[in-house]
C-alpha cells in the first residue's frame, strides 16, 4: 500500500478500497476471465507480495497477468518507473492512480498496491487485498495449476480467519503501528502488542510445521511477508527491537523453512523492500540513506522443520519455474540463482 | 560530546577542544590536586563514558568529584536536568555552556563532555577527551587507589597507541561516520569501513582475551564504550546494520566478559544511552520515540572467555563498591543491583 500520513499521534490505517470482486459465476459483473485482469503489485510491498506469492502458489501467471510497480513512489501513486519508458507495458499508463482515476475520477483515497485492474476498460476493480487472494483461490479455482495446494482447508476454516484475523491486526499492521507512532506512549503500547503476538504464533509454531498444520496455508503466507521485513526493515526503521527475528529460534526456522519453499523466497526483493520504506518514509527516515544490513546470507542455513513432519504443498505440488519476466533480480536478492529460485 | 551539525554529506567530527593539561609536576599551570577539579561527564555519551569507567578503575572517585549531565540537551549545551534544581550541586551552574564561557567568553566550538572543570574559578580546563583519560592514569599516578590496573602497560604503548588509533578512527567515529552520513555513498563507503575494522578487532580478540593481552588497558575501555551502544542504538539509529554484536560471536563474548567486569557495565546506563541518541538526533529521528529493544538480558550470558586465560587488572585487583550517589539507576540499567553492581 501507499500510506499517505505516515507518522501520526497514532497509527490507523484506512481500510477503505474499492471492494468489488471478480466471481467465478460472473454475478458481481465481473467475471473471471483468463486474460482479462492484470495485477498491479510491488515486490517492496508485504499486501502485495501475498498476491504475488499466491498467484504463483496456484499457478495463475497466465490466467491474470501481472505488472510490478518500483519500489518508491511520489505523494501521489505508486509509478511503473522500473518499465521501459516508465509505463506499464499492457495498461499503457505511468502511474497506478491513472486506473484509479479512470474508476473513479477524483478518487479521494490511497493509490494501493495490489490492485486488480480490467484490461479492456483500464479500471480498477478491486484493491481490497485480502479479498484478492481468497478470491485467486476460491472464484480463480478452475484456472488453478495442476497439483495447486489448498491454502484454504475447509476444515479449518473458522480456525484460520481467527489466526489470520490476528496476524493482521497485531503483526501485518503491528509494525506499522510501532513505525508510524508519533507519541512515546502509542510506539510502547504498539511494542508490546507486536511482541505479545510474535510470542504466541512462535508458540504456536514450536510443534507444527506451518500455522494451521502440515502443509502451507493462505495464513502462512500471509505472516511470511511480515517476517520477511523483519530484520531488513522492521527492526530498525519501525524501532521493532527487542530482537531481529534471526534471534527468535522458532520464527527464525519457520520463515527460512518457508524462504527456501518454492513461492516464498523466490517472490522476495530485499533490495526494493528495503528502498521501499527507507526512501518513502522521509519522516521517519529524512536523510533517504537505505542500509546496507543486513547480511542476509543466513537465510540459506538449515531450518531442520523437516522432522515436525508434514509436507509444504499437501497433496499437492511444488510450483515450476518462473517465467524469465517476472524472476527477482539477483540485486534485489542475492539468495536466487539465475533461474531465479532460490539456490 | 555534542554534536552541533549531525548529518552532513559526509561526516567529519571537530576535534578542536581546549586542550590545557593537569599535570603532576604543574608544569602546565594547572597542577594535579585533590579536591580541585571535577569531571563532568554524562552517562550517555561514549567518550564520557571512558571518563566514568577509568576513574573508577583507578580509584580516583575522591581525587576528582564527578558531576553529570542529562542524557539529552539543547542546541547548545549539555545541562544539569538530573540534579536538584537543575544546577551542578558543586559548580552552581545549570549549563556546562556556563563553563565554557567562564574560560573564553563566547566560546564558539561545541559544548561536549567528558569536560574538566576548575571548581575554584569554574573554568573549563580540558574537553579534550583522549587526554584525559591518559592523565588520569599517568599524571593522577600519586592518588590511585592500591591495585589499580597498569592500564597503559609500557612494553605495548607503541602498538597499543596504533590500535587505539584504529579503533578511533574506524569503530568509536565509525558509527557515527555511518549515522550521519548524508549521501548514500558517504554510508557505504561508512559501514564498509566500520565492518572491516570490527571484523580486524574479532579476529584479533579471538585468541587473547583483551586487545593488548591477557590484561585490560586503556583500548579495552575504548572500544568497550562503542560496543556498549551497539545494539541499543548503532545497529537501527546509525544503520550499522551488517549484523548486531549479539551476531559477532567473539566481540560479543568479550563486550560481555568486559561488562561482568566491575568498572564496564556498572558504568552502562541503558536508558541514557537510548535517551540521548534517539531524541537529540531529530534530523535522524524526527519523532523522537525512544525504542524499547533490545531486550538486555542476554548480556549476563556465560561469556566462557575465562578459557583463554588472562586476569582483568592483572596484578593489580578489581574496584571496590560505588558510592551511592554515583551508581547506574536501575531503570538505566536493569541488569545490575542495588547497589550498582553487575548482578
Amino acid at each position: 500500500m501507499a500510506e499517505k500520513g505516515y507518522v501520526e499521534k497514532s497509527f490507523n490505517r484506512d481500510t477503505n478500497y474499492i471492494n468489488d470482486r471478480i466471481t467465478a459465476d460472473g454475478s458481481s459483473g465481473w467475471p473471471v476471465e483468463p486474460g482479462r485482469y492484470r495485477l498491479i503489485a510491488a515486490r517492496a510491498c508485504p499486501w502485495a507480495n501475498r498476491t504475488i506469492i499466491v498467484r504463483r502458489l496456484l499457478g495463475l501467471e497466465d490466467a491474470i497477468s501481472m505488472g510490478l510497480a518500483g519500489p518508491t513512489h511520489d505523494a501521489n501513486s505508486w509509478t511503473f518507473d522500473l518499465d521501459p519508458g516508465g509505463v506499464d507495458p499492457v495498461l499503457g499508463i505511468p502511474r497506478l492512480k491513472d486506473a484509479f482515476e479512470k474508476r473513479q475520477p477524483g478518487y479521494p483515497r490511497g493509490i494501493t498496491v495490489p490492485a486488480i485492474v480490467d484490461i479492456p476498460s483500464g479500471e480498477v476493480v478491486t484493491n481490497d487485498f485480502p479479498r484478492i487472494t481468497e478470491d485467486f483461490f476460491f472464484q480463480w479455482k478452475k484456472f488453478h495449476r495442476e497439483g495447486a495446494p489448498d491454502l484454504w482447508p475447509a476444515d479449518r476454516r473458522e480456525e484460520m480467519e481467527q489466526v489470520m484475523r490476528r496476524i493482521y491486526t497485531e503483526i501485518n499492521n503491528g509494525v506499522y503501528r510501532c513505525g508510524f507512532a508519533g507519541e512515546q506512549q502509542a510506539y510502547d503500547e504498539a511494542y508490546d502488542r507486536l511482541f505479545t503476538a510474535l510470542d504466541w504464533v512462535s508458540e504456536r509454531l514450536e510443534g507444527q510445521r506451518y500455522l494451521m498444520g502440515d502443509s502451507i496455508t493462505e495464513a502462512d503466507v500471509r505472516l511470511f511477508t511480515t517476517l520477511a521485513r523483519f530484520d531488513p526493515v522492521y527492526h530498525g526503521h519501525f524501532k521493532c527491537n527487542r530482537s531481529k527475528l534471526s534471534e527468535m529460534p522458532v520464527l527464525w526456522a519457520y520463515a527460512r523453512d518457508l524462504f527456501t519453499t518454492p513461492g516464498f523466497g523466490d517472490t522476495t526483493d530485499f533490495a526494493q523492500i528495503k528502498k521501499h520504506y527507507y526512501v518513502v518514509h522521509h519522516d521517519v527516515n529524512p536523510t533517504g540513506i537505505v542500509p546496507d544490513g543486513p547480511d542476509l546470507s543466513n537465510w540459506l542455513d538449515p531450518h531442520g522443520r523437516e522432522k515436525l513432519g508434514g509436507s509444504p504443498f499437501g497433496q499437492g505440488t511444488p510450483p515450476g519455474a518462473i517465467p524469465e519476466g517476472e524472476r527477482v533480480s539477483p540485486e534485489g536478492n542475492p539468495l536466487l540463482g539465475p533461474d531465479g529460485l532460490v539456490r
